[in-house]
């Protein structure tokens, strides 16, 4: 059993934020600098090619923690961020590119690298919660929160289907092969996120995966625009749907 | 030109509440208690069969006053509340009315009869928002928001489509019939809401309304549950929609 070494912190504008890493796994803690008691914590998983220190990762990190209190992790994903790349990871990322590059359809690489990837990060992501919740300011006991788009959805239906110490969750921005039948395991309370004019995702896919959940508390929040272009005030809206799941007060203006 | 009487005022808990009337229509204006300068006002269309009083038009318009300091407005829709039924209201209510007992589907029924109260509802709006523009504390220059679902839609796009004073609105809960051609024209930002499992409205149909919209920022959120299941949650969204777009910051903690 692989335990958690942290190695830098820094601190700034409220927000502990420490780098530790979990065997050969980098990973980073952002908790309250002002943290009494314990507090809930929000596992936040990034997207594809980005890494756990990537602005949107940090940007919603930070809500969270000074919005409601709570720590926030994330870890890099296999073969992203500081994680070495598979001779399987090389090939598939070749594939998309060259199939961006020629202006075909990635998503049929996408899910299944995905999901590949998936397989890979859920015994991970279980063995940091394990690792997390052996820290005295996180503890055993309090509800977990999931929060993660593209990849991040990927990785986190499996995780959160197989794992009953998450207890809310907000998806997003995937496409339902590989992961609807998993979805139809999930009954926490879920907000999923879909982009009206994705042009990666076909729109009735998107629907198809909010669909599938079988959580009785879900709530699909579709924005127009392209893939890209997620309106930031949806993570305000994530603060509020932990907050209210996670049993926390949102404490600033938004 | 109408000018609007205020007939009563009461005060509870921060927010004034002035019935008035506009000719023969009766509405009621809140406002915050504390509020020196002008601020913006959101007009509220109730849904059908209810009044400008529904618990639900209180409960939100309580929350826009205490929440961003914004005046908010209801009138009585034809028909409706304090309101004389025409001889053709009578008639399509007990049309309605046996539809439910027999169990068949009121949607068309609702459709044509909506299309009908918004035909008359539309100059009433465009006269009270004429007449609260002219109170001091309101102003001429202001944003102005409009704030309604089912029946409150229906009078609502039409509305919306004709008033270039209107800046965004949060509509939802309706068939695309009738009013999805008037969608195409609103560009203003809007939020959407519908029902994953309406009884009434296909969810097809729900999607293709809020399809309709032509304008840049919409968002749609879609929750699990009955027509009648709306979560409450939705009218806290329904505050930071408005104080975005109004330009008010929220101010309590929700």
């Amino acid at each position: 059993m692989n335990s958690l070494r942290f190695t830098t912190q820094t601190s700034s504008d409220g927000v502990v934020e420490r780098d530790f890493t979990l065997g050969e796994i980098p990973g980073v803690l952002w908790s309250p600098a002002s943290a009494a008691d314990r507090a809930p914590l929000v596992l936040m998983g990034h997207g594809g090619g980005t890494h756990r220190k990537w602005p949107a990762m940090t940007g919603r990190a930070r809500l969270l923690v000074t919005g409601a209190g709570l720590h926030v992790a994330c870890v890099d994903a296999p073969g992203h961020g500081e994680r070495p790349r598979t001779a399987h990871d090389e090939r598939e990322i070749a594939v998309m590119r060259r199939a961006m590059a020629a202006g075909e359809p990635v998503g049929p690489i996408v899910v299944r690298y995905n999901a590949h990837l998936a397989e890979r990060a859920v015994p991970e992501w279980r063995a940091a919660l394990d690792a997390l919740q052996r820290l005295p300011e996180i503890g055993p006991e309090g509800p977990v929160g999931y929060y993660g788009l593209n990849l991040g959805t990927a990785i986190g239906v499996p995780f959160v289907a197989a794992e009953p110490r998450v207890t809310a969750a907000v998806f997003g921005l995937h496409w339902p092969d590989a992961l609807a039948g998993t979805a139809r395991r999930i009954t926490v309370p879920i907000e999923y996120t879909l982009q009206w004019d994705d042009e990666h995702i076909p729109r009735e896919a998107g629907l198809a995966l909010f669909d599938a959940f079988a959580s009785r508390e879900k709530t699909l929040h579709a924005n127009a625009g392209r893939h890209k272009e997620l309106p930031r005030f949806e993570a305000d809206s994530a603060l509020r749907f932990f907050a209210r799941h996670l049993g926390r007060t949102v404490m600033t203006p938004a």
